[in-house]
């Protein structure tokens, strides 16, 4: 890594978090609050944008995942390194962690290979929080002692992917991000590799955001039953017995509410 | 989950961030500054706790992982729902993420069971955390599509281990909490299970603290040096190509400085 002695400018590769305004770090909102420049992703809360600086130059990027209209990863490397090098400060602000599935790997090398210092600030990533949300926890002891992230942008039955489905269907709970076009060919992946049709599953949509869906199903259901409930993105889905603790809550609060054990 | 229609007292479950006090969220800070009880870990920045209200009652539960001496799991649950019967607000605060390896799934099922309403607040878990302190990303498109986390409190020879250990060898990017103890064992199974001895991994002690230290070493290597090092905990270890980076970030910012691409 650069030196931390070297003054600025600097590069702040910062997480935003999963959606919701106040969920990003306290460090990462005082960094966002100093910045010259901002350069955001698409998925900013705008109320979390409107902390910049009245005078900072704010450049929306648009990236949206693989969709179609999104601004190049070559071209938001070229506005980093354009910005950094006029002697601001920039606060590349992305969904997420920077470095989970967030290219924040990428953005940290063309910084490299250029000479600008950039610091990376971690950021609360989607699956913890569409967990969260969605009231349970990734990991339970019950459960078992290994949870997996997988990104399913590419299709599995593509070259490109190089997914070891066998090897997901061995952890405790796996996450799967960016998986919606592909949550047909995920799911038979995954249970023609040993998981049980039945596994309970969760599709969070708009993870702590005002317009958030959560839907639980079952891993032989979930792709037809996304697709049926038509949900909004981005969609994290999280497979696994895991899930199945929403429930356990719901009915365990019922039970000790309806027998007023709360007096 | 319970109905979010229900009034207070609830319980918050806020993941505190991996160790430096700024790394909570802003929505996590806000509830501790409200908070009438907080019953927190062992592992939280004292500059963190100082936010609680001055008429806060502060409960230290002195949780560290498994070392004797921890208030026991069970008594943290009696605490909380003794508090939160008391019907004042408690923010139970958690180092990391609570869903993650944190028995927050635990404390919101007992809480669940009394019918006490709960919120899982998520935080910024120690993995993404020590990777971005350490000054590289837990994911690169160049590495793969895959991440796994592990709890090694269990020693893997035990029957209590039901690690997988040939399945995360297939993952591109391999992340050890709690596994300080066992790391000879741990090391010996994924070399046993196929990984290269020469696999690239980091240890990260104290991620994001002033006292943080780095260790970068391979695979073989890792468990002899770590203990030559006499690391603090906690100690996190991050396993894969992604870890490589971390040195070929440094060389790159060395190349361009060296050539003064800066001017």
């Amino acid at each position: 890594m650069v030196e931390p002695t070297m003054n600025p400018p600097r590069v702040f590769l910062v997480g935003a978090g999963p959606g919701a305004a106040d969920l990003i770090t306290l460090r990462g909102l005082r960094l966002l609050q100093r910045a010259d420049v901002v350069i955001a992703d698409a998925l900013i809360a705008p109320d979390l944008l409107a902390e910049a600086r009245a005078d900072a130059e704010v450049v929306h990027v648009g990236k949206r995942g693989w969709c179609v209209g999104s601004t190049k990863q070559t071209t938001i490397h070229e506005l980093l390194v354009h910005h950094a090098e006029t002697g601001r400060s920039v606060v590349r602000l992305k969904g997420g962690d920077p470095g989970i599935f967030g290219r924040g790997g990428e953005e940290a090398e063309v910084l490299a290979a250029h000479g600008i210092p950039f610091e990376i600030v971690p950021g609360v990533t989607t699956a913890v929080a569409a967990a969260a949300s969605a009231g349970f926890a990734l990991t339970h002891r019950a459960v078992g002692p290994t949870i997996g992230f997988v990104t399913g942008h590419h299709d599995p039955a593509s070259p490109e992917c190089t997914v070891d489905w066998q090897a997901l269907t061995k952890l405790s709970t796996l996450v799967v991000y960016m998986g919606l076009h592909h949550l047909d060919a995920i799911g038979e992946k995954l249970i023609a590799a040993g998981l049980s049709p039945t596994t309970p599953c969760a599709a969070v949509a708009k993870a702590t955001l005002p317009d958030e869906v959560v839907l639980t199903t079952t891993l032989e259901d979930l792709a037809l039953e996304v697709r049926l409930a038509n949900l909004p993105t981005p969609v994290v889905v999280i497979v696994g017995e895991a899930v199945a603790y929403r429930e356990k809550f719901r009915l365990l609060a019922e039970t000790a509410l309806t027998a007023g054990s709360r007096a």
